[in-house]
Parts: C-alpha cells; structure tokens; sequence
C-alpha cells in the first residue's frame, strides 16, 4: 500500500478534500501512483493527514465518480488511471496557492453583483401589494412554481431569447443545484453526464454526489469540444453557451448545430443549456437559445435571477422538454417548491409589469462601460493580456511572464484577490498564466485604484 | 426469469413506481417470488408494463436501497430477501386502494394548517419594515442562514424545547428535505439509517435517493422500537418523539434515554430528532427536547415553520452537534442559502418580538378545541374508536369491522378523503382497519357535518 502524506494547507481558499483529490490526480498523472496502485483506507487516511474522515470520503468520492480510482468490497481503493479516455490524460495545473485569510481591498469574484442598480423602490413597492393582497399565498402552492411566474417568464424566454416552451414545461426552483438534482433524477442511473472543462463546480459537486459517472470535455475558443463529447460515453452535456464559465466563450451556431445533432442521434441524449449571463451581451445581438434551435426536444434550459437581479434571490427556472415531463409529474406530484410564493408573485409582476427588462438593459449598459473601462485600464499594464469579449461580468487576464501562481500571489499581496483560470480546471486547462477578474462587484470610481495595484503587483 | 405482471393504477393517488415497488415485496413476503429469483430487467418490465424506464428505476431502486432485491453487473436482479433482519419480515399491508380525484367535500390531508388563525397583518407589517429598511438584504448571506434568525431560534429553541444550542450550531434550509440531504452528506456514506415505520415518506426519499441502506424499525405505542434498532445494524436513527408520525405516540422519557444510551455508545452514532408537533402537545407539559436532555453530541435537532406559521413558509432549521461542525464548514463554506434573506429576517423579528410564542398559544388553543370537538363527534359513531391524544394535528380512527380498504372507499363515496394508515407502513403496520384524519384545515362549524358523513359511510 502507498503511504500518502499530502502538503495540507488548512488556510488555503481551496478545501481539504479538493486538496487531497488534485494531489492523487497530479500523482497519477505524473506516475507516482501507478496503476493498480492500492490506496490507503479511508479511515488510514484521515488519521494520517489530521483531517475529518468525511474530508477523506469527498476526496475519494470525486476521484471515484470520475474514474481514477476503483473500489474493490472488502478489498480497497486501487488507482484505475487506464480506464480514462484519451482526451482526458493531460496533465492537471498545480493547485492554486493559498490566499491570505484577511479581506483584500479589492474582492473580484465573479459571483458579484451589483444591486446598486436594482431599481428596488419598484420592487419592494410591488412585493408590498402582494403582502397586502394576497394572504391566500400562505397556502401551498403548485410545486412547479406558481402559474402567475411561469406565464410571464414563458412570453419573456420566448421574446428575449427565442425559447419555446409552454408554462406548464417550466419549473421555479430554489437554485440552479435544487434544478439539476431535478433533472438527473429524471434520467437514468448509470448516464454518464459530459461536464466543460474548465467549467462550473456546481453541476460537478452533484454529479458526484448522485454517483453518476462525469466525462470532462475540455473547451476551446469555441466552447465545449463536440467531437470530444462525441467520443465520449456521455449521454448528457451541460454546456453554457452564451458565456462559457470562465473561459468567456460565446459557443458559433455551426458549433451548437453539432451540439444539437449530437443530442438528436439518440432518445435519451440531453443538452443541459444553462443560459447563464445570455443576458449580458454587449457588442452583438445575442445569438438565440439552443433550446429554441431545434425541436427543443433534447434540451433543458435553465436559467436564474441571482445574477440579473441579485445574488440572494435565489429563484432559477428550467425548461423540460415534454419527453421529462412525465417522469417529472411522477416523481415531483407531491413536493413543496422550496420557492417563497410571495417572491414568486413579486417576480412575476416584475417581469409583466416589464420592470425586468428595463432593468436588464439598464444594468447593461452599465455592465459594458465598466467592463471596457476596466479592459482599457488593464491593457496599459506591461505583458498584460486582457480577454474582455464584450459579454458577461467577468473577462480573463494573462501575464506573459509571470506564472499564475505568481500572479495570484503579488496580486494578493497588493490587496487584490483574484482567481486562478486553473481553480476551474479539472483535466485539462486551455491557458496557463491566467486569471479570471469579475468586475460586477467594482465601483467605475475605483478602477483607476484596481489597475494601479495590479500595475505594481506584476512588474518585472 | 419471473414474469411480473403488475396491477396498476394509473389513477391512485399512490404512485406508480411505488405501486411497483409494494407489489415486488409482497411477492417476495407470500412467497411468490423467492430468494435467488430473476426479476426482469427495468427496460423489460417498463416495456411490459407500459410505464416510463425511469419509473421502474425508482422503484428498483427502492427496493436495492432496502435490501430486498440485489444487483448484479451484467446479469440483472435478485432476489435476496433472506438478507433482512428478522425484525423487518412482517407482511406488508395490502397498498391503498385508489381514491377517486374529483375534489372531495372534506379533504383531511395531515398537511393542513388552519392559515386563518396567523396574524398576518403584523408579519406583512414587519415584512414591509424589512424591506424598505434593508436594501442590503438583495446581497448574498450566510449559507448557515442570517445571525439574526439564528439568535432568535437559538433562545426561543432553549426556552420552549429545552435545545441547548449556540447559534453557530443552527442552520436555516428551505424545507425537511433539504437539511436531511445535508445531514446525510456530513455522515459516511456506507451508513445505514434507521426509520420509524410507520413514518413519514420524505426521509425514506432522501435515503433512496442517495442509496444509503434503510432499516426499518416498527413503532409501538412509545414510538420507536429501540430494542429492534438495537438489533439492526443502523448508525442514524430518524425519530419523531414529540407526536409519532402517523401514530400519535409520545415518547416517553424512559423510551427517551435508551434511545440516547444508544447513541452514546458509538462515536459515528446520530439520532435525528424531527420536533415535528412539539408545539401542538394540549393536555401535558411538553416533554423537552431530546437533544436537551443529553449533552446533544449525538443528536441533530430539526424542526420546520411550515406546519406552525403556513405551509408556503418553506423554512426549517436543525441543530447540527459540534462533531458535524467541521464537517458542515468545509463542505457549505461557498453554498448559498436557499431560503428567501427577507423572509428569514421577518422571521427573526417575529420571534424576536414574541409574536410567534403567542401565536402558538393561539393557535394552540383553537387546535385543542377542534381536535376535542372532532373526536367527541366521531366517537358517537358505531364500532369505532378514536386514538386522539391531545397533541398535534391529526389522530388515528379505527373500525372495529370494516377493513382499512373499505373505511376509506365508504368514506370517498361520502365525499370525504382519508388516508389509511397503510399508506404510511412499509413493511410493519401496527392496527388494522385504521385511518389517518387530519383536523387543521376543518372550520369547527363543518366538524358536525363531517361526523354526519362519515356516519352514514360506516354504517354496518
């Protein structure tokens, strides 16, 4: 049996168990481990690194699900790297380093918002008639969400981004993770669901929690590889197209032409198009859903308010196509939507009242001033490159020189907290020196100050 | 392989996959199917059928995750029912016969809340406070919930239930379902989970889904059985002490200590304690919470809004022991609550301003009556015995000659709804011929009416 003694950094952003997890990757992709390898117990483990036994189980769950390791009852954990497709055996990015503790000045995550712009009179205005008026909404309601919201966000999918569907198709969730276990528990057990790589860790965090097996499909300038995908076993694709995370990518319609051919090919194929930031798209008009392209009859589409309204609203919607539908109904009859009905009745009055879409292109125009002037103040900083694409709230930056852990480090120590493109990558990462800088959050005063900081940090 | 044609009805109120699942164990209970024998596989069976794929993956699944049947790769299902506990082979009830859909003139579903009795002006009152006052709330919280309804729930918790708890321990989810989905992420994953039978279905939900083994441990008229769970080889166990549920049974402080005794023996032992109707207890003093009577290193302590302010509120909250701590931050330091910040801080200030205890005076009060005028009126009628026993929100109502089939098929055909209890047993079911009645959505001026009724139906 390998012992493992793993450099821990308990202060680090990134969490133990993910720790443990990259280390055995990078040990067996560098040939430490190799294959049939047999890996400490569990419980071994996690008396020997000084961490909980459930750190140990997450690490060894993720490692599982994605086939690095197998188990064998009563026997053990054996490293399993052969059983790998091809395009996944790159070799994975270091682990991010650790970031200071202490708040940084300037904080560019891209889970930021600007609720400044919210025009929030309007909305507590309406919420407060709907108190008043409706003490009816106490009682249960449908548990797709209430008919009120799914009408008025059906005109609007279907004016703004070209989505077909009928109200009865959408389901009001408490967040896009409440959504996707929805959805993967309409599916087969065994399916094999294809992830982007570098991607969202939210659809990966439940796909190995429901155990079901994960292909990572790295993404180029175009968004995730279809042919990639093609050679894999997958039978799901969950894709952000209008705004590939974090890359930035805006998927061509001849790439999401194959996409949708791929899904077509066999009944129990589904694209999951999470349609995320589709909203924010500055230089050109947006290209329309993949959902309303075809038939819509292998696509799910999702999509939230936390970002275009604020980060704690925390209502997303998808749309099933009719062949779930039933499957729906069977399983989800007798549920509660976890969805307050008085912020379901708000939104709905928000989005009629055509108060939503003011605000979107309000919040827009905003959102595309800040992120040029942010770009054009980068740009001026030597050995710089900025990958702003007019989209989103968030553009990568890379350094010519430095390395990312270098970048992150003397940002941090400047008062700026940055990620890393490689805390996003699993197998494969597209661009190494990189950092992904969300701007949502920032002032347009504080620019200038942001810029300066990052000037001094990455001078060589 | 064995043929299995299965009787269903697509218009029962029972699901389809579970009226799959009840007739493959009764098969195996009488015999039918034996040990060792092939079932068909799930896409024979929902071809045979005529059923969706996915809903015979449920009800396999169910079945898997119980230990009445096992898989092999490759070669399919199994009948493995001599692997139960001994405890647990008791013939099942027969499954509930459908009930007619046309909207009955009384529906006593045990998930009404009598809504009329809130005070709804003072909480939109304080609702409309909090959102004019606190713009800032549109920005994303505390993933363990708001400070503020944690402070409030913390001493609120230790005044009424005697829960010992800082408010660190407490977390704030959107429903039962989704802090028991965190509960099982926190403990290892081989675990087995014990669960009253009868007894609520959520949990076993859950349970399934995540495919942790169930034991089934049959409930006497003290609740759970702890001898029997003492015999199993489950390290949870998920309790309902307030108010059984279905039963109605207390547990008692005897039953109370052995149940903790059995915790406290193991380190990776945990009860679940759902303090489900504790705030509906008439004749007595409550009994203080379990997790209060036991330095609560083995307990996590759970309870919901939904049943004592609406059933819309979708708010409940546990507190997790100190152990599970560390555990919880690592895993949910990034989550995002999915409880509404408005919500929870006009909460906060609902409990914080004593509106809620006097709420549940108030309703308290008008529950006992209602209950005491229900069961008063119903024992007039001939052969039957009412099982109320001042606490909660429903009781249990028996016939002496009818069998439970056609208590609840007289009773439609009168135009009332009831439930059987057997719609609540899985593998135990403690009294024949009995029905659940659900008081907390009757007027008391309908109680005469509904007695009539049921009167008329049961006439023998």
């Amino acid at each position: 049996m390998q012992e493992l003694t793993i450099p821990l950094n308990p202060a680090s952003s990134v969490p133990l168990y993910e720790q443990i997890y990259r280390f055995i990757i990078s040990e067996i992709h560098e040939g430490r481990l190799s294959e049939g390898a047999r890996l400490p117990s569990k419980r071994a483990l996690c008396v020997h690194l000084g961490v909980s036994l459930s750190t140990v189980e997450t690490a060894y769950g993720l490692l599982l699900a994605e086939g690095y390791i197998t188990s064998r009852p009563r026997s053990g954990f054996f490293v399993a790297a052969s059983g790998l497709p091809k395009a996944l055996h790159r070799t994975p990015p270091p682990p991010t380093p650790a970031l200071p503790d202490a708040a940084p000045r300037f904080d560019t995550s891209t889970a930021a918002v600007d609720t400044s712009a919210f025009p929030y009179a309007t909305w507590a205005k309406i919420f407060k008639q709907v108190l008043y008026d409706r003490p009816d909404l106490l009682n249960r309601g449908d548990p797709q969400g209430d008919p009120e919201l799914r009408n008025a966000l059906s005109s609007f999918l279907y004016q703004y981004r070209g989505v077909r569907c009928r109200p009865e198709q959408l389901i009001i969730g408490a967040g896009m993770e409440h959504l996707f276990e929805i959805i993967l528990r309409l599916t087969p057990e065994g399916t094999a669901a294809a992830l982007e790589d570098p991607g969202y860790a939210a659809p990966y965090r439940v796909l190995s929690q429901y155990r079901r097996p994960v292909r990572l499909i790295p993404v180029d300038q175009s968004g995730m590889d279809v042919s990639l995908l093609r050679q894999s076993d997958a039978s799901i694709a969950y894709v952000t197209p209008s705004h590939q995370f974090p890359t930035g990518a805006l998927m061509p319609v001849s790439r999401r032409m194959h996409l949708l051919q791929w899904a077509a090919e066999k009944p129990d194929r589904f694209i999951i198009e999470d349609d995320y930031d589709s909203e924010f798209r500055y230089s050109s008009r947006p290209i329309p859903a993949l959902q309303g392209i075809s038939g819509a009859d292998h696509v799910v589409y999702t999509g939230t308010f936390s970002r275009t309204i604020a980060p704690s609203i925390r209502v997303a919607y998808m749309v099933l196509p009719e062949s779930l539908l039933p499957a729906y109904r069977t399983q989800y009859a007798h549920a509660a939507s976890p969805v307050s009905r008085f912020e379901q009745q708000t939104l709905a009055q928000f989005i009629q009242g055509g108060f939503y879409a003011r605000h979107l292109r309000r919040v827009g125009n905003l959102y595309r001033a800040r992120c040029a002037a942010l770009s054009r103040a980068l740009e001026d900083i030597g050995n710089v490159r900025v990958h702003a694409n007019d989209a989103g709230l968030h553009f990568l930056i890379s350094h010519d020189i430095l390395s990312e852990a270098d970048m992150l480090a003397r940002a941090a120590d400047c008062g700026v907290r940055l990620t890393g493109l490689s805390a996003y990558c699993r197998a494969s990462c597209p661009a190494p020196s990189t950092a992904v800088i969300g701007f949502a959050g920032l002032k347009d005063e504080e620019i200038p100050e942001l810029a300066g900081l990052l000037a001094r940090a990455w001078r060589v």
